[in-house]
């Protein structure tokens, strides 16, 4: 019997805590990821440490990576600030599968921080220059991929009014609940963003995949629906997903949000203001040092080894190592934290250094995108 | 007491039937327009005639129209098919107010089009060109007039994707009822269409009147609505509209509608097939000549007055004059017919030989459109 109480529910646009991940692959369909890793040639530290966690019809990618057809890899990001740890997941398995031979789009979902956020589009323009040159310090290349604002690109509009007529409000009760027609009107954009890489101008149909977080998966649903009903005028194929679990937030609290200063650190964040707010962290650990020594802490609840599980160890097996000496209370957090707050400052510096250069790049792709 | 019974609804996507315009004033909050006639300069036959019956905030306009201070017309055709005798009431209004001094904007809704009747963009290019040709053989000043296709037209797409962050379904659910999200889509478009002319681009805020047919009335509504809530951002003067009366199908069906071939006809139609069409209308007559010649016909229940009224009586006084002959069974419905069949093939002869001139601008000016 499912206790219905742990029952997670995904929501693009609010909170989404999920407790148990299996739950997902009951109730939505969702296949899990780790049997695939053996036959992937080249994985990511995310994919091979249960960081991404699950897909959608990933087959149909692996094949056409391993036969060399043409594929796509599409996600993007909401411009309501600097990149943080979940954008960093999205943007590296994006390098990675454009490294893998995908054609690589990046959205600034500019229209959806306006529904959703209420951000004006000045506004977030600023924004998206940083996060484009956050997107290209980590790897992108332009030359093999388009990155471009929904505000911007007449196609995805022009794809939302033509799904429109094929979306009933009960379709988009079921996958949103009930919202303003703005996030309705964002939601069908980002359904165009999604299929976006298979119009004629890019191509054709080919399978895409989609990385996001866990919580967005609500999009592809709706896309995957809308590449069935138009398959016949447009040839989709339907879009393959990646899921990552989301990281749990610093502070203790549901999720790492924009609005919650302390429960995430962005990478432009001043690294003395990162390290605060690791070491003022909750932690998976006991209410005394005694208490921690005998007993042991509990790493599955701590956001700390989120972190490093998520994105700083250096190899995959100090994953089981730092488990174990957390298990067994020989390592305290205050140790565990100031190991962390270094790699993580080395990390933070170097990535702004890179960032810095991509800064004026990252303002003229924009200029070109408002013209 | 309101006898609910006859209640109109009006429905800008269906079938609008009404048969006491009066509900309108006391359900809708629609003014009359009968009182403003002796303060305007210049009327049109519709308005003199009372086909133009109602208004909201008109006065706005009468004052820009007397001070001599900028205002637009604004108003458009859903290209599903030749102009008929409803899209020729609203060109005439809009040719008028221009000549009055106003800036005219003239909308082709192919995403109305496109997701009320489905009608693809590529099939609504050719029909909207003939309407553009109708447009301007009825007198359109292009120097003085902006025409544009709602898909090519960027500028009312992102103000359908501004307003959507502050419409709720429930505001839609009660201007619309229950439809599929493209058509609310449509409506925000429609918005925007209405408060384009008050864009900076194009001067800036300032009184818009919109002729339309009562079923139209929803989207003044709603773009009033969201005028008023985007006021601090925009600076929108809310809108204000005429409305005229729906002409009578010729069948003697609820409406004339584009799906009934003999509810109405075209201006592009072939006089024959047009006579043919009169002459096999419903009428206000008697079963006999004998009764009729006793006790009269009933010209307010006959498409066949409805079309004298609403277009084809040279002179004001005609209406009274033939009213009469009607009522008292002075003229009977086969040579009422005959005459106005004269009157008409004549008019469509004449005017199918002007629109042959704008044929190729009408194109070119989709061809530039559509860039």
């Amino acid at each position: 019997m499912l206790d219905s109480s742990k029952k997670p529910s995904l929501d693009p646009f609010g909170q989404t805590s999920i407790e148990n991940y299996d739950y997902l692959y009951e109730e939505f369909g969702i296949q899990p990821f780790k049997p695939l890793l053996q036959d992937i040639p080249e994985t990511t530290a995310a994919m091979r440490r249960g960081v991404v966690f699950g897909h959608r019809d990933f087959d149909r990618i692996l094949k056409a990576m391993k036969l060399h057809e043409g594929f796509a890899v599409m996600s993007g990001i909401k411009p309501t600030g600097d990149f943080h740890l979940g954008s960093l997941i999205t943007a590296r398995e994006v390098v990675y599968f454009q490294q893998q031979g995908a054609t690589a789009f990046y959205c600034i979902a500019d229209v959806e921080a306006y529904e959703d956020n209420g951000i004006p589009f000045e506004k977030s323009e600023k924004t998206a220059a940083g996060n484009i040159a956050d997107l290209l310090a980590l790897g992108f290349n332009l030359d093999k991929g388009y990155v471009y604002r929904q505000s911007k690109e007449e196609r995805v509009k022009d794809l939302a009014i033509a799904f429109g007529r094929r979306v009933t409000l009960a379709t988009m009760k079921a996958i949103y609940g009930e919202r303003h027609l703005g996030l309705y009107l964002s939601s069908l954009i980002q359904a165009g963003d999604i299929l976006l890489p298979q119009l004629k101008e890019f191509g054709g149909p080919k399978p895409t995949v989609v990385p996001v977080g866990i919580d967005q998966d609500p999009h592809l649903r709706l896309a995957r629906d809308l590449a069935s009903k138009f398959n016949r005028r447009y040839g989709f194929v339907s879009p393959s997903s990646t899921y990552h679990k989301l990281i749990k937030a610093l502070d203790g609290s549901a999720k790492m949000t924009k609005r919650a200063p302390a429960s995430h650190f962005t990478l432009n964040e001043n690294p003395e203001t990162a390290a605060k707010k690791i070491s003022n962290a909750f932690t998976g650990g006991q209410p005394t040092v005694k208490k921690q020594r005998e007993a042991g802490a509990n790493p599955s609840i701590c956001p700390i080894y989120d972190l490093y599980m998520f994105h700083f160890f250096e190899k995959d097996e100090d994953a089981a190592k730092l488990y174990n000496e957390c298990r067994t209370g020989k390592i305290l957090c205050g140790e565990c934290k100031n190991r962390l707050i270094e790699v993580v400052t080395r990390f933070v510096q170097d990535h702004q250094r890179k960032r810095l250069q991509f800064i004026d790049k990252g303002k003229e792709i924009l200029e070109r995108l408002s013209r």
